[in-house]
């Protein structure tokens, strides 16, 4: 007998149990304990700690319901083979998590036969939760529930640019951000998960990340195809196994973007 | 009979109507009417139309309960003369305001003789509010209401930076970012007002920010100063004329960053 293809509720109780176990150690100190540690390799281990904690209730959840389904995590790795693979990062965005910016968030997605087919970013504490069913993509948040749509009349000299780090351009081999940055109106940095989110909302038009794992982009994928945008690598393959990724508003845009990445 | 001092419950009546009509614009709709607008002088106009919206409800609810005080905005300038000067940006952030990453907010300082003696953000879809009464400073939220105190033991080889735009980096006339950059922990863009909030709280501990107005960091600077942090310019004076500004979250720290920016 074929598996059955989970529900989207699904998506909102794990969000719901990672939010309250995020939410208990948020903003509570200073969350880097460097004084006692050496600079490199420990110096994000308090917090790799929630992310793990995190990551083990949410693995016990599929796993309670799901005994099948195999599971793809940042922090124990993969377990299991399925048609169906749950993707997840319980803390997407580690850095802004420790300066108490609002922009990191907690991935959770779907792979069906290697497929993306649904996906949640939430954001524990502005409460927002960006996801898909699979059909379409819905918001929910302080201003309630609605439909996502990614501006489809966007053009190039119009769009709104995103990409988290200027370090990681640089370290780009095959750079050529500032050609797409001069074409553009507006460059905006440091928003992590949730500037993909914005993109799906219409807010945003181009997102472009160079050095993304699967759990970095699964959950976003469904997302952002249903509400409308394109995502896939920066040589225009399928975004499932992570690397240098190109999000957009439409198809044209997408185009054009890649064209000019790819100079 | 000299002017009485007013109390810091009247900055969250001030949050509190700001807060009502810009969430009443949010998220609605993507902001930028650029199709038919030319590129320079008018792309951000129609949001220009909500922070001078919000500034006439601020203005006249100043004026209102205080007829005697000056007040200076970023949208009508400065009006009146007086011991007590309002100093106010509805939204301060207006590129994240956009693309709704939730970083900008809503400030309001008060200078007595020249001096910043309070202040708050309001961050109005999250809920936060960032404040000082001139003896303390507190942050209420989503996990409730505490004191805000910076890192007071942050050296600089553990520190967290922030600056809002490397573009802004790039363009100041003596840059030596980079130098700072090198001896710190991490650096972060695109923080915007919030990150001078999380550096108040403890969580950043070096912002430098080379182009602000008065309206940008007014309000910011008892809130740093309550909380045990340092706010200057660049070359060691006052805060409240803005420009290239340093904030640091103790006094060790800013000394190092002001040598080194200066070098």
């Amino acid at each position: 007998m074929p598996l059955k293809k989970p529900e989207s509720d699904f998506l909102h109780e794990l969000a719901n149990i990672a939010e309250q176990r995020i939410l208990s150690s948020y903003l509570k100190s200073h969350c880097i304990d460097i004084s006692t540690k050496p600079k490199e390799g420990f110096r994000f281990d308090p917090v790799t700690n929630i992310d793990r904690e995190t990551e083990i209730i949410i693995r016990r959840m599929i796993s309670e319901r799901f005994p099948e389904h195999a599971i793809m995590g940042e922090e124990f790795g993969d377990t299991g083979s399925s048609t169906y693979k749950w993707v997840i990062d319980p803390i997407d965005g580690t850095r802004p998590f420790l300066c108490g910016l609002p922009v990191w968030g907690c991935l959770v997605g779907l792979l069906e036969n290697g497929e993306a087919v649904m996906g949640m970013m939430s954001q524990p504490y502005t409460g927002d939760r960006f996801w898909s069913d699979g059909k379409c993509s819905w918001f929910s948040g302080r201003l309630g529930t609605s439909i996502m749509k990614t501006r489809q009349d966007a053009e190039l000299h119009q769009a709104i640019l995103h990409t988290t780090s200027p370090e990681s351009v640089k370290l780009y081999h095959n750079n050529k951000f500032d050609l797409l940055q001069n074409q553009v109106l507006m460059t905006r940095y440091g928003g992590e998960c949730y500037a993909m989110a914005m993109l799906a909302a219409g807010h945003i038009d181009i997102c472009v990340e160079y050095s993304l794992q699967p759990y970095d982009i699964v959950a976003f994928i469904p997302i952002i195809e249903n509400a409308g945008g394109v995502i896939t690598t920066i040589d225009g393959r399928r975004a499932e196994n992570g690397g240098a990724i190109v999000v957009s508003a439409n198809e044209q845009l997408h185009e054009q973007v890649l064209n000019i990445l790819n100079s």
